[in-house]
C-alpha cells in the first residue's frame, strides 16, 4: 500500500505543469527513499529526471517499491483541480490498477478525490553518472527563463558561453543575432538574484532553443536555476524543489562546426 | 412609455452576462412589479427566469405593460459599452420598434445612447408553481463554479448527493472519476462562505455538466447560490440579485438506471 | 556615426507598439535635430509622423544625417527583449546595412545587443503645412480608445462632431445607432482627465473606425491625446512623447452625402 501526503500540494501541480509538456506517458517511481520519475522525451532527445524525497511529506507510506504508469497530461487535468492551499495525498492499493488523489482544503470543508487509471509503460531506467562539469552557471530562474523566451523570437539554437566575468546567450536568425551577457554577481541583498559562476575552464556549447524553453516551465519551482555544462556531456539544468529534491533536465549539445573549432 | 434608471448600471452587465451564453433571442417583460424575463435555452433543455423589481430602480415608470423582443448577444454588445460605475437608463416609447439604453459616468461628463432595434420573439409564458424541495443547498457561488468547471474536465454529468452532512458532486469518465465533497459548516467568519444544507430526506440526481457551467456565469451577481433539489422536479440554481430581485436556472435530472435504483 | 542612448527605454517599446500595426517598413530618419519617422500605412490612407527630438537622449550623437530603413515588425520582436527599465542605445556605424539595438538592466547585470538587417525602402517625405483647425479637443487618451472600440462593435465610421459645449461620436450598424457625448470640462483634480475643445466654428466630420482604433494604440505614450479637426483638412490625432516629441496620426475624412449636407 502507498499513502503519500504533501501539505504544500501547489508543489505537485508545479512538477506536472513542469514536465507535462515534454514528456506524455511515464512511470512514477516509488520506493522507501522517494518518489521519483525518469523519462526520455516523446522524441528521445531530452531526459528529465524527478526527486521528491520521502523526507519531504508529512506522511509517507511504501510498503513495497512500487512502479506507476501515468499519462501526464490527465494527471494534470486531476491536479489542476486540487486548489493551491491543498493539502495532497497519493493513495494506491498493491496490486490495483488505479491510483487516488486526494485534495484537502485547508479548513477541511472540502475533500475531493480523484481515481485515474494506470497504464502499462516499457522504460528503462539510465544510470546517470555523477561528471565533473567544466562550468557550472547558477542564476535567477526566471532570468533565465525570460533570455531562452527572448533569443525564440530571433533564432532557433542559442550558443551558451561561459567565462569567469560571466555567461553569455547568443542566437541568430533571419533578421538578424543577438547576444545577452550576464555578469556575475554575488553581492545581491537577495540571494535569489544571485549570479554565480564556478569554470574550471572556458566553454561554448550550442542547444536548441525549443527544449531550454520546455525546460524553463519548471521555474515556478525555484527562484535559482543551476545550468552544468561540459563539452563532451549533456547539458544539466537543474531546478531544486525546496525539502525536496528536484528537477533535472539533460540534452546533448549540437554539434556545429563553427562551433567546434571555438572549443 | 417606459423609464427605468438603475444607479448600479454593472447589475445589468452581469445579467446579460449571466444569460447570453444560454438564450440568444428572449422577451423582456416590464410590468408596474418590475423588469422580467423568462427563456427557454436554444436546445428546450433548461429555463432561465430573471426577475429585477421596480424598487430596486431609483426611477421606475412603465405606463403599460410591454413585452420588448430583444437579441442578447446585441444588447451585450451595448452594455459592455457602459462603464462599471455608470448609471444605466433604459427607454422605450410606446408603441415604438427600438429601446434605447443610456449610460452616464457618475460626473456626468460622459453620456451615451445605444439604441437597439427591437424584434418579434413567439413565446408562451411558462408557469412555475412554488414546490417543496427534497434539499436545499446554498454554498458559496465561486465554490459551485470551480467545482462543475473541474468535473467538466474529466466527465460530461454530474451526480448531486445531498445527506445531512454534506453535499457530493460525482463524475466519471475516460480517464477515471472523482468526488468532491462540501461539508456543511454554518459558523464562517464571513457569511458569504458558508455551506449550509436544509435536507427533507436525502436525494442523489443527475445532470449535464454543460448547463451548470452555463448557469454558473451568473456567479458575478451573487456571493451565494442556492440549489434547491427533489427527486421528481427540476433543479433550481439560484443566484439573488441583491435588493432587486434573482436569476433562477430550471435544468430536468437526467434519468439514469443506477441513479433510479439509488433514489 | 550614430549613438542615441534613451535612458527611458520603454519609451522606444511603447512607440513601436503604437505604429507598427499601421506600418510595416518605414525609413526612421537621424539628423542633428532628432530621430524621426513618416510613413504613409500600408493602405495609402493614413499618414503616421514620429519625431523624438535629441534633447530628450542622454547621448545623442549622429555624425551625418542617416535614413535607416526597418521592418517594424522584425524591430517590434527585438525591443520586446528590453525590459522596461532598462536603458536603450541605438547604434550604426557609417555605411552599414546593420543597426544595433544595445540593452542595459539598470544595475548593469545583464547587457544585450541586437543587430538587425536594415532594409532599401523607397519613401517620399511629404511636406506637412502648419494649419489652423476649426475645432481642437483635447482629452484623455484612454476615453478616447475605449470610446472607438466601443463604437467598433456597432459599426464602421465614427462621426465626430464639436460643438462648443462638448464633442459628440456617433456611429451606426445592423443592430442600431450609438451616441457617446462628452463635455468640456477643465475643474478637474487631474489635469490628465480634462477634456478642453477650442472651436472656431461647430464642424463634423466622418473617420473609418478600422484607422482610429489603430491610432489609439498609442496611448500608452501619453494620458492626453489632441484632436485636430477641419472639413478641409485631413484629421490630427497626436499623442504627445513627454519632453521629447510626439507621435501624430493623419487620415482625411470620409465624404459622405449626409454629411455633406450638415457640414
Amino acid at each position: 500500500m502507498l499513502e503519500l501526503r504533501l501539505v504544500q500540494g501547489s508543489l505537485l501541480k508545479k512538477v506536472l505543469e513542469a514536465i507535462r509538456e515534454l514528456v506524455t506517458d511515464a512511470n512514477f517511481d516509488c520506493s522507501g527513499t522517494g518518489f521519483s520519475l525518469q523519462a526520455m522525451d516523446s522524441s528521445h532527445v531530452a531526459l528529465v529526471a524527478l526527486l521528491l524525497r520521502s523526507e519531504g511529506f508529512e506522511h509517507y507510506r511504501c510498503d513495497r517499491n512500487l512502479s506507476m504508469g501515468m499519462n501526464l497530461n490527465n494527471m494534470a487535468k486531476m491536479l489542476r483541480c486540487a486548489g493551491n492551499d491543498d493539502i495532497i495525498t497519493i493513495k494506491a492499493d498493491d496490486g490495483s490498477d488505479t491510483v487516488t488523489f486526494m485534495f484537502e482544503s485547508p479548513n477541511q470543508d472540502k475533500i475531493a478525490d480523484f481515481e485515474m487509471k494506470l497504464m502499462d509503460i516499457d522504460s528503462e531506467h539510465l544510470g546517470i553518472p555523477d561528471s565533473e562539469y567544466q562550468a557550472i552557471v547558477r542564476m535567477p530562474s526566471s532570468e533565465f527563463s525570460r533570455i531562452c523566451k527572448d533569443l525564440s523570437s530571433i533564432g532557433d539554437t542559442v550558443i551558451i558561453s561561459v567565462t569567469k566575468e560571466g555567461v553569455k546567450f547568443s542566437t541568430a536568425g533571419d533578421i538578424g543575432t543577438a547576444n545577452i551577457v550576464c555578469r556575475q554577481n554575488k553581492t545581491v541583498d537577495k540571494p535569489e538574484e544571485a549570479t554565480v559562476i564556478e569554470m574550471q575552464e572556458p566553454v561554448s556549447l550550442t542547444f536548441a532553443l525549443r527544449y531550454m524553453n520546455s525546460f524553463t516551465k519548471a521555474s515556478p519551482l525555484s527562484d535559482q536555476v543551476t545550468i552544468s555544462l561540459s563539452s563532451e556531456l549533456p547539458v544539466v539544468v537543474e531546478y531544486k524543489i525546496a525539502e525536496m529534491g528536484y528537477i533535472r533536465f539533460y540534452l546533448a549539445p549540437k554539434i556545429e562546426e563553427d562551433e567546434e573549432m571555438k572549443s
